[in-house]
């Protein structure tokens, strides 16, 4: 899946077979975080008193593993989105040879502080029982930083989405853009039969991987709320991708003329 | 699943449910690794040039998350071994407050070493095509950090085995540990029944995570060949954890008298 080719990146086609195999990864990434329980404190500021940190335990991890990832080059990639980017290095690496595929380039459209609010505030407690476990709080935070960034890589790439729906619509487009119209750029790349699909889809996922296939006859060992899943996708990751597409498509022509 | 909390950790049952739900964390994370060729630059020393560091790109992010989790303690955690132990700082938090559950404590049981080299050689070319996709070597690497971790996980936690094989036949196992009876010892520990078990519940969890419920039909959508999974545990993990619960046993006794 080459999804990050340059020559084959802006193909819708190619395009939704990474959105569909990201349903994999997001759904695997839940499943593990479901193993632990709330964990409360480590998503409060100061819940976890971190010595020069003014953040949460999960956000200290988030962002020491940001910077790590900064050094080689991650946010250079087109399609990765940091938590934290007024607090990352400059690469040890020589610059990324990436030809820039979304505009304006580079582009800014970031809402993964919106992502870490709905992630804390509504699905954890959806998939994880009441309680903290002290022991697990570092396991369970690797989770967290895992599903964070496998949502933001979703929901971000509707900036795919938009280019590549651009590239086909210029014309109608690029008037509603000067136009300011949001509700017909909303219109425009909404799809409610797929997004019907993503849902029925999602779906199986959630209960064929959250299963133990040897254990199929004890239905109680459901390791993640299918339920749940889906409706993370419909209240949460499915409105917030079509929000990064239409202002992804607002600021679009910024740099032109 | 409590399996951290000192109570329970010993507690035969418990230890054997952790295992088979790591399982699922080790497919899964093999899953995701399959996504991507082979990307041999990406294991060899200097095959990425890095500033300063002599080892490979893999070793490098490794190394440098390892630094990030030893500052909140991951190294403490019992279940938890580095592969670059002699490069961690000292935790930014107060000591964890776990009690000593494995024996000699600290224990210094470590073959990331071996993990690393069967990995490398081994694992990757058998579920990644040939191959190198430049754009995707640190999402690649992410993945193998993540392989990696699963796998140490995995074959370390042999010392609980070990350690709650001991308790329950201590007599005729300190005699063995005394004799260095290492042929004896390898025989207490090992089921073959159960070793058989492992590979039948294996194959099938790689094969029903390892294929998108929603396309069932098409048989070219493996992600992952389970045969390979079942052959790493066959000729790998299985082996390498019983090694690591022989030499456990061996020094069990170093710090008594």
């Amino acid at each position: 899946m080459d999804f990050l080719r340059p020559d084959t990146v802006m193909d819708l086609n190619n395009i939704r077979a990474v959105l569909i195999r990201m349903e994999d990864t997001i759904v695997f990434n839940l499943i593990e975080r479901a193993k632990f329980p709330r964990q409360p404190s480590s998503y409060q500021k100061g819940g976890i008193a971190i010595p020069d940190f003014d953040g949460s335990f999960v956000d200290w991890i988030l962002r020491e593993e940001e910077i790590v990832h900064a050094k080689v080059r991650r946010y250079q990639s087109p399609d990765e989105v940091p938590f934290f980017p007024d607090d990352l290095p400059e690469p040890i690496l020589p610059p990324i040879s990436y030809p820039p595929v979304l505009y304006p380039h580079p582009n800014k459209v970031n809402v993964n502080d919106r992502i870490k609010d709905f992630y804390v505030s509504d699905i954890v407690p959806s998939i994880c029982p009441e309680g903290e476990q002290k022991e697990n709080l570092g396991s369970s935070s690797l989770c967290d930083v895992e599903c964070l960034r496998s949502l933001s890589r979703r929901i971000h790439f509707g900036r795919f989405v938009a280019e590549s729906k651009f590239l086909m619509e210029r014309e109608t487009m690029t008037a509603m853009i000067k136009a300011k119209d949001m509700a017909g750029l909303d219109a425009a790349i909404t799809n409610s039969a797929v997004e019907k699909q993503v849902l029925a889809r999602l779906k199986k996922k959630a209960e064929t991987y959250g299963i133990d296939p040897n254990l199929m006859s004890s239905p109680n060992h459901k390791k993640v709320d299918a339920d749940a899943v889906v409706a993370m996708y419909e209240n949460w990751v499915i409105p917030l991708t079509k929000e990064v597409e239409v202002e992804y498509l607002l600021h679009r022509l910024d740099q032109e003329d």
